[in-house]
């Protein structure tokens, strides 16, 4: 199987701009080598985040050139395995980044809040920095998109391409939808994550190296306009703007646009939605907040024709 | 048991300024009947929700006098059961409201989105308005609150007292924890649904009509300044604000007092939220929008000791 | 001319559910004396406002019954002048409130930032506390409006029935209009300030004890929205919301309302207010903004009719 | 004096990835031929925008190489004159685009709104769509930048680089300050606007094509945040973000910097701007909003420096 290693160059954008570093074609599986957020430069509870990392942060593997991918396709990526590529998982309290802090966004006259660093134990399945933080392994891909038609986006920045969504439901079983934007695609991904709540809310997930397993296919024609997700049992859009009622009315306009796709009138979509429809923050700490719209597909489904974007 | 009636005069407001409707003492169970939003004025789905419905909306039963309970105290209220009082719910998409609209706060020229009234027959435990539009029983409620200090706050707005946060998690087997900030408490709730998505999509769930049985109890000299809802498993922080991200950022804020309170660091519980906290929408379509931050119990109990308020 | 005073007991509410203190007759100049915006419980520069002020701040003076008001008609409120009721003015650095600054609202973990008092010395048309910080005497009134139908709101809060807008347009020489809502309008008025910039950034503008002069005015049978103000040569209406857009697009969209009024196209009144409009924040630090949309009267008035909304 | 004008290929990104068009010298005068932000292709009030534009809009004439910048350094860039390059100037109500409309990002159900083409005739100082819609010659920039230091960001987007700010400040007269983050800067301007009101209501002002005449400076080893403005009275400071709290935030936080540059203390500063500070609003329609905050002169400057960023 092919194996993807990140440059010795970093690539901090989802960009066009940059020079592919593998290609793959369509149905082929291949292996993704990611770095943690931190370009994996922290690694004691005694560092300093302030003073080891830079301005740049969140390094992406790729781009990687998909065959036949055109401007106007979509990218289905099956997320196979999240292998750990380390023992340990690391989050910061990094200053002036998280969801309860003044930021360079929002900005105010505080001091800073305190820097400190956590260090997980992976062991049995379980990221352990103490008796009180301890939580299961379960891993996804807090980063990954395709490149903007004419933009070069920070690999912080969740935007209609994916990028750094940061919602735990790019993980292993799931197929993520991207929009393909330029030929090829230029796929990238990157910031595994061992585990992460809602929101996100220090800013900085149990963060890990780790070894990737992704399957592409091209759904030739079909255009979307934001990432969709699909599960064994249900169909999701992220949303990610600001305000965050911004990100949460994208996620579900696209998702009833999806379910127009599939048959849905657009009024009984919106009413269905409204009953049973499922949101949650995916981050709240991000350039872009991400919210994640779903519905079961037991709902969806409205008749014996599939509900994938095909 | 003592069953309590919403008065002739309707209570469209959470106010100090009502006369209590009935007394309850903590420890009693009784019985609330309770109208739906509209008065149980929309009847059928040929009805014209705009030529029917007024400015004031969603009256409450209440409000009614907790004895003994003072400003300082928290109410703490064990929803014990909710019954249909009529086999059916309506939902309607009203102009000028919901999440995909303009609306008088979110100002624009269009024209409004077309009215539409769904009728929903309850039978073998679904809602059912057709055979797309087919929903389980999961009741909750809506509205429920005490009544602020000073304020008199509109039925339709949900905000630290409680009030219309429209958040699933308000349903039998669950305790409500409300502040108490007049003598008495003055207790409401209302506007019962027979379910609903998360975020309430075009604004109005599946009303409907039911008795509701409760059981008060008070917890002296403990004031608390948000709602917090415990389950069986999981302690959880309604915050509700415009926009989207002060909701977000208040309800995960108070979980972390309350994490405080059960024993935890301030900065450890900001970091175990960061990996295991759950934060989804309740509503994005009221005044102010409403949050649920949840967290386990399993990771919120760091001893002995039990995680309740008291 | 009849002199109005605060009660002893404080109105920090405008409510319907307190007792009118005066009523004043349409074409009536009276005078309205309103104490500072802490009660004038600050004095000195060497005081602790965490340790001298409550909950409650902000008291008005009201309410007042305007003969002949009834729901559906608007008062024309004119500011005639606005005297200090003492030579100095307070402005103060308060803890977990100011534009700046982690609030109740904006929930973080940051420490409050310290607290400090400002006294200004009023002499010769300036207010000084020292050389740097050295301002005009531009006096007008923080707080005006009426009581709102059914709520009870804060003096503290900004909204379609007036109330805290902060914007410095509320001064001697300008018509305040404001709906009716009760029997009577129940007007409150409070909080001078002896001068402000945009935004009341810090929270506390020049806090001043003040002697008002006003004449109030009915326009029978002729409803508005939210708060209206005309100045010599403007037009202006005043949004309050959250978040800060959502008061931009109230006070341009109301603004396009009063232009129909006056005989526009809805369409060419848009691309008038996109070509000449202002806009100004008011305030960036109360529960709500408060943003002013203004256009010129040389660019209303579009035929002979005055602009007035008779 | 050298002419610069726009190159075959549009420039509709802020990019370091684009060839450089020109070369300028500090001190050196030079002349920029700019299109308008619809590439000039809409000419008569008959057009269908709808028909006639694609995605990318607002063509940049840039990059300008500035000889001797250095990452660090800033830009200052002295606007003298801007000269019609056509007796004529287009606004548009654009489908999905303005300030009181669903758009992309602000997700409605609604029908578009009407599309419309107001063509201006330029004469005597006044462009004149019809006699209700007549306003003054009030040229400015309304996209003016660098590119950023790894990114390329839309020309159609304002940020910490400059951008499409839609500010009226950006006039002859004035000095715009702009980080340089990449060597030689790489300057881009174009969007001229006859006149604009505040906030941009529609999305399109009085948009013309211009011959913009410039002069560059460095400030060596000077870094800022965000972009600045100096008139011949006041010092200013944009912040473009969403929601539009954030861009005030921005503004005046960045301000406050400015002046503690001049050696005022951070919170007599912030005291200050409370006072007498003033913040209206550029765009209210661009991807994000943008927000100036100003002092004069006369406030600003404590002592006999000057108060220029050297």
């Amino acid at each position: 199987m092919q194996e993807i290693r990140q440059p010795g160059a970093h690539s901090y954008v989802f960009s066009r701009y940059l020079e592919p570093i593998a290609k793959v074609k369509p149905g082929e599986a291949v292996v993704i080598h990611t770095k943690d957020a931190f370009e994996n430069r922290i690694t004691s509870d005694s560092d300093v985040p302030s003073e080891l990392l830079g301005d740049y942060l969140n390094p992406q593997t790729g781009p990687i050139w998909v065959e036949g991918a055109e401007p106007g396709d979509t990218l289905a990526v099956h997320i196979l395995d999240i292998e750990p590529a380390r023992d340990w998982a690391v989050s910061v309290h990094k200053p002036g980044f998280g969801g309860l802090t003044a930021t360079a966004v929002t900005r105010m006259l505080h001091e800073p809040l305190p820097e400190k660093v956590f260090i997980y134990k992976l062991e049995n399945g379980r990221l352990t920095a103490n008796p009180r933080l301890s939580f299961p392994w379960r891993p996804f891909l807090g980063t990954i998109g395709t490149a903007p038609e004419l933009e070069a986006v920070s690999a912080l920045t969740p935007a209609d391409h994916g990028g750094n969504m940061d919602v735990p439901d790019t993980k292993p079983g799931n197929i993520v939808y991207l929009p393909v934007r330029v030929p090829g695609a230029y796929f990238f991904t990157g910031d595994c994550h061992a585990g992460q709540g809602d929101g996100e809310l220090c800013g900085v997930a149990l963060e890990i190296s780790a070894k990737v397993t992704l399957k592409f296919e091209l759904i030739k024609g079909k255009a979307i306009r934001w990432p969709r997700i699909e599960s064994k049992d249900e169909l999701m859009v992220v949303g990610s703007a600001r305000p965050m009622e911004d990100a949460a009315r994208i996620a579900y306009a696209e998702l009833i646009d999806w379910m127009i796709e599939l048959g849905w009138d657009k009024w009984e979509a919106y009413q269905a939605l409204t009953q049973i429809g499922k949101l949650h923050v995916g981050n709240m700490v991000d350039t872009y907040y991400s919210l994640v719209a779903k519905i079961e597909k037991t709902y969806a489904y409205i008749d014996d024709k599939g509900g994938s974007p095909e």
